[in-house]
C-alpha cells in the first residue's frame, strides 16, 4: 500500500482545546496525544464552524460554512442536495467509512420528494452524510417523559453491553452513565452531584475503549484508501468515568475559573441572556465545577490511553506507514469560564479545538514537531482529505483551504483574513428568553489572531472580544464587519460549475451561434458565423401554399 | 370548478416595463395587455433577480434570490436540491406545467450523484425546475462551428414548421428568424441589418402564435387546479418579425436614446466594460437603433394580438371566471439607452419588468385597474401562487412575498426595504476584459424607491444611481449597504426546517431526557426527571464477573 493513502480521522465530542497537556494544560497528561503532536503539527489556531455539536459536524462533514449548508442547529436535517467529505473521497478513489458519532439528521421530506430509500446505497449515504457506516453511535439514549431523544442512539453499544451481561433496558444508561450507591440505587450522571462517582462499569466496556476496539476492528478489515472517522461521544456529557480514572483527579487539579464580575456586570443583553440559562447558572457554582470537571479530567484521561492503545495497534500493523492521523474536537466546553456553561456561545473555551495531524509522508518530515499558528477552520479538513486521496479539490464546492501547503512546509498561513463561526438559537428555548424572532435568533462571530467581532441579528449592538468596550475601538469593528459582510458574499451556492468551466464557458456560446450585437456579416469572424452565410430558402408563400 | 383555482403565469422574454402601452410608450398600442391591466393590478416597481434569462428564472421558479440557488449564470446549473414552485403547487393540490422556455439547465452531476433518471416522473421534475412538461420550447436553435447552443432546443416547433412544409433542416432559423432576398438568400436575423425584414413566415407560423395555441391546447385539455407556465422566447432576439408586424413601426416610432456623453466619460470600471462590449458598442449606434426596434416593437404588438385572442378564447370557455392571469417578463433590454445593449446591468431598462396580475375572484374587485407601487421583486410569484392554491408558504424555503393582500386591498406594500438583484459574469467574457477572477467577476444591486445601489466585487467602488457620484451620499451609500449587509446574512440555507418546527423544538429536547446543567433531582421540574429516578442496578462486578 503507498504511502499517505489512508486517513484516520478522530473526532472527540466536546473537548476543550486547553485540556490537553500538548495544548498546556498542567495536570492533564495526555502522552499519548503528546507523541501524536511531536509526530506530527499541532494547530494552535484552529476554529470550528459553530459551537454546537450537529452544526460543527455538517460543516466538517461538507466543508462549508453552517451559512452555506443550513444545518444550523442539532435536529436540523442537512438538506438533501449537499455534497459530503464522503462525495469528494469516493471521486478520488477513496472509501469514506464511520465509526462512531456524527449527530446527522437526514432531511427525510427532501429525501422522499426525491424518491431516495433509507435503505439504498445512495440513500444511505445522504441519510448518513455522506459516510459508509461501519457503525453509527451517536452515543445519546436519554430518556424524558416525552420519550427517547434518539431512539437508534447508542443500539449497538447497548447490544453489546447486554451481551457481556449488564442487566437493563438500557444499560448505556445504568451503567456506562451512572453510578451506584450502596442501596443499588442508580445515580445518574445527569444530575452533576454525581460527577463525582464512579460509573458502574468495566472501564474497559465504558464508550471511549468500546468504540476504539470498533475502530481497530475496521482497520483490520477493510484495506485502503480508506477514510476512518472514528468519532466519540466522550468526553461529552453526562460528565462520569469509571475507575480508575474517577479517582486520579480531584478538585485541586481544576483550573482556577476564568471569569470577572465587570463581565457578568456589563454584559450584552444576548451573552447576559446565555449566562443567565440553567446551565450557566449551575457552572458558574465552584462546587459544580469541583464535581465536574475532574470525570471530565477522567474522560480525557481515559481517551489519551486509547489513543497509546490504537497508536501503538496502528505502530505493530504498519498503519503509522501509510495512514494520516488527524485529532481534534467538535467544539469545546465553557465549564464554567466567562459565566457560562456547555458552548453555545464565542469565546475560545468552545469555538477554539485541538488539532493535530500527523503526516506518515516524507514531505512531512520537517514539521514534525512544530505548532502551527495560521488560522484554520474545520472545514479545512476535507479539502486536506482529497488533497491527500491526490484529488481535485473541488473550490467552488469546498470553501477551506487544504493544510497540506502547511504540513509539508510549504505555507505558514492560509489565505484567511478572519475565521468565521455562527450560531443559530432560534430553535434554542434562549430566543424565548430573548423574545427573539426565529430570522433575529442568529449570530455570526468573525475573527482574526488579535480580534474577535460577534453580530447578533435582532438589532443588539455588536461584541468585540479582546479590549473590552467596543465603543472604543470603531475602526477595528468597521474592519472586523467588513470581513464578515466580504464572507456573506460569497457565491457558496455556485456548486454546480467549477472555476475552470465557468473561465471555459466565456467564450463557449460564441462558438455555438450566439453572435450579439452583430450588425452585418463583416461585423464578426468569419469563423463565427459559417453557419450563418450562403445558406439559401423559398419564399413561405411558394411552400406552404401547396398545402 | 371554484373560482380563482388555476393560474396562467404567461411571461415573455426580454420584454422591456415601458414598451408596453399601459406603461406608458406613446406608439407601441397594446390593447389587449392594457385590457388586462384594467381588469387587474399593474405593478410598477416589480424587479428581476438577474438581468439574464436563466438566472432571473430561476428565481422565479423557485423563489429563491440568486445567491440562495446558485444557478448564477445561463449555463450553470440549478443544484439538484432545489424546491421549486412545482414542489410547493403540488403540495398545495395544484398541477404545474409547462408551455415554453425555461432556460433550464439540469444539474446532471448532482442527479447522477443520487440516482435520478431523467425519464422517472421525479427525475424529469429535477430536470426541468420542477414543471411537468406539455412542451418545452427555449426557442434557441442558433448553430456555431462548435456545433449547436442547444440541440434540443425548438424541436417540436421545428417538426410543427417542417410538417407544414417549411423546407430546411432548421426552419427554426431559415424562416421563423429570418428574411429572404431575391435570389434566394436568407437573410439571418443574427445580423442586425436584416431586422428591418420580414420573416419569411407566415404570421401564424411564427413563434409567438404558435405557442399560444398550444397553451390553448394546454387548458382546454386539462382540468384543474393548474398552474400554466406559458412561456415565450420573444420580443428575445433575433430581432426579426413577420408581416403584418415588419411593417407597422418605423425610425419615428423608435423613442429617443436614454444616454449622456457624461454618463459614458465618467463610467465606472465595470460599467465601462460593459459599455465596451460589443453589443454595447453596437446598440450605440443610431443607425442599429432604427433597424433594430421597430422589429422588437413588431414582436411586442404580435405578441399583444396574441394575448387578445387568448384572453378571448378564455372568456368564450369560463377561464376569465376560474384563472389568475399573471403577465411579466425574465428582463429587460437595454436598446442602446446608458450606451449599452443585452440586459446584463442594473438600470430600470433591464431590472424593473411588467406585472400585471388579473384576480378573477371578488376579493380583488376592489383593486382592479389599479397601480401598485409596492417594491415586488420576482420571487414573490412563487408564495404568491401558493397562497391562491390555498397552501401554507413555506417561508423558511421561499424568500419572497405573497402579493394576494396587494392584489385584495389589503396592504399597499410588501415588507422588505430594498429590492435585489444579482449578476456573475464570472463565466462571460467581460470577466477577461476585467481580468476578474471568478470569485471577483460578481455584483449585487440593492435599490429602494429612491436609490439603487451597486456593489461590484473585486475591490471597486460602489455605484450609487440616480444622483451621480457617491461620493456626495456617503449616508446613503451606507443604508443601502446596511439593506445589503442585512440581506446577505439571512438564513437562505436553513430550508428543512419551518419557523414553526424551530419554534416547538425550544422545548423538545427536555421532554426526552436532555437535562443540561442540573446538579441534583430537586434542581430541574420533576416530571422532566421521571425516567432518571427510583432506577436500581447491581454492581458491574457481580454481573459481568458470571461471564
Amino acid at each position: 500500500m503507498a504511502k499517505g493513502k489512508n486517513i484516520l480521522f478522530i473526532m472527540f465530542d466536546q473537548l476543550r482545546w486547553d485540556y490537553l497537556s500538548c495544548y498546556g494544560h498542567p495536570h492533564l497528561h495526555a502522552p499519548n496525544i503528546d507523541r501524536l503532536a511531536a509526530d506530527g503539527v499541532r494547530f494552535d489556531r484552529a476554529y470550528i464552524q459553530s459551537p454546537i455539536c450537529g452544526s460543527s459536524r455538517m460543516s466538517t462533514y461538507t466543508g462549508r460554512y453552517v451559512h452555506s449548508h443550513g444545518a444550523s442547529w442539532n435536529g436540523i436535517p442537512l438538506k438533501v442536495g449537499e455534497i459530503t467529505m464522503g462525495d469528494h473521497l469516493r471521486n478520488a478513489s477513496m472509501d469514506c467509512w464511520l465509526v462512531g458519532e456524527t449527530h446527522m439528521r437526514a432531511d427525510a421530506e427532501g429525501m422522499e420528494r426525491l424518491g431516495l430509500e433509507p435503505d439504498s446505497l445512495i440513500g444511505a449515504r445522504v441519510a448518513e452524510c455522506g459516510f459508509d457506516v461501519y457503525e453509527r453511535d451517536d452515543g445519546m439514549l436519554p430518556e424524558g417523559p416525552d420519550g427517547f431523544y434518539d431512539p437508534d442512539g447508542a443500539q449497538e453499544y447497548n447490544k453489546h453491553l447486554a451481551a457481556k451481561g449488564y442487566e437493563s433496558d438500557n444499560p448505556w444508561h445504568d451503567f456506562a452513565n451512572s453510578g451506584l450507591d450502596e442501596d443499588g440505587n442508580v445515580l445518574f450522571g445527569w444530575f452533576l452531584k454525581n460527577s463525582t462517582e464512579a460509573a458502574n462499569i468495566a472501564e474497559k466496556d465504558s464508550e471511549t475503549p468500546y468504540l476504539t476496539g470498533r475502530g481497530i476492528e475496521f482497520m483490520d478489515t477493510h484495506d485502503g484508501p480508506w477514510c476512518c472517522h472514528l468519532s466519540f461521544i466522550k468526553p461529552h456529557w453526562p460528565y462520569i468515568v469509571p475507575e480508575p480514572y474517577a479517582s486520579i483527579y480531584g478538585p485541586e487539579h481544576v483550573l482556577p475559573v476564568v471569569r470577572s464580575d465587570t463581565e457578568r456586570q456589563n454584559a450584552h443583553p444576548v451573552l447576559k441572556a446565555f449566562m443567565n440559562t440553567k446551565v450557566g447558572q449551575t457552572f458558574s457554582r465552584q462546587d459544580v465545577r469541583d464535581a465536574v470537571i475532574p470525570a471530565y479530567m477522567g474522560l480525557i484521561k481515559q481517551a489519551d490511553d486509547q489513543m497509546g492503545r490504537l497508536f501503538d495497534w496502528m505502530g505493530k500493523t504498519g498503519r503509522m506507514e501509510d495512514t494520516m492521523i488527524v485529532l481534534t474536537s467538535d467544539h469545546g466546553d465553557f465549564l464554567g469560564d466567562h459565566w457560562m456553561g456547555e458552548k453555545t456561545f464565542f469565546q475560545d473555551a468552545s469555538t477554539k479545538v485541538p488539532l493535530i495531524i500527523y503526516d506518515a509522508s516524507p514531505e512531512a518530515d520537517g514539521t514534525r514537531g512544530t505548532v502551527s499558528d495560521a488560522l484554520v477552520e474545520s472545514i479545512d479538513l476535507a479539502p486536506t482529505f482529497v488533497d491527500v486521496a491526490g484529488g481535485e479539490i473541488a473550490g467552488h464546492i469546498l470553501e477551506g483551504h487544504s493544510l497540506l501547503p502547511i504540513l509539508h512546509g510549504q505555507l505558514n498561513e492560509t489565505p484567511r483574513h478572519a475565521v468565521i463561526c455562527e450560531y443559530d438559537y432560534s430553535a434554542s428555548p434562549i430566543a424565548d428568553m430573548l423574545n427573539a424572532s426565529v430570522r433575529d435568533a442568529v449570530m455570526f462571530m468573525a475573527a482574526n489572531k488579535r480580534w474577535k467581532l460577534i453580530h447578533c441579528e435582532g438589532g443588539h449592538r455588536s461584541i468585540l472580544f479582546d479590549l473590552g468596550n467596543s465603543a472604543d475601538h470603531a475602526g477595528i469593528v468597521a474592519t472586523m464587519y467588513d470581513h464578515l459582510f466580504v464572507w456573506t458574499r460569497r457565491q457558496s451556492q455556485r456548486t454546480t460549475r467549477s472555476e475552470q468551466q465557468l473561465i471555459e464557458m466565456r467564450s463557449k456560446s460564441r462558438g455555438r451561434g450566439i453572435v450579439v450585437g452583430v450588425y452585418d456579416e463583416n461585423d464578426a469572424p468569419l469563423d463565427l458565423t459559417v453557419k450563418y452565410r450562403g445558406r439559401t430558402a423559398r419564399p413561405y408563400t411558394d411552400l406552404i401554399n401547396k398545402d
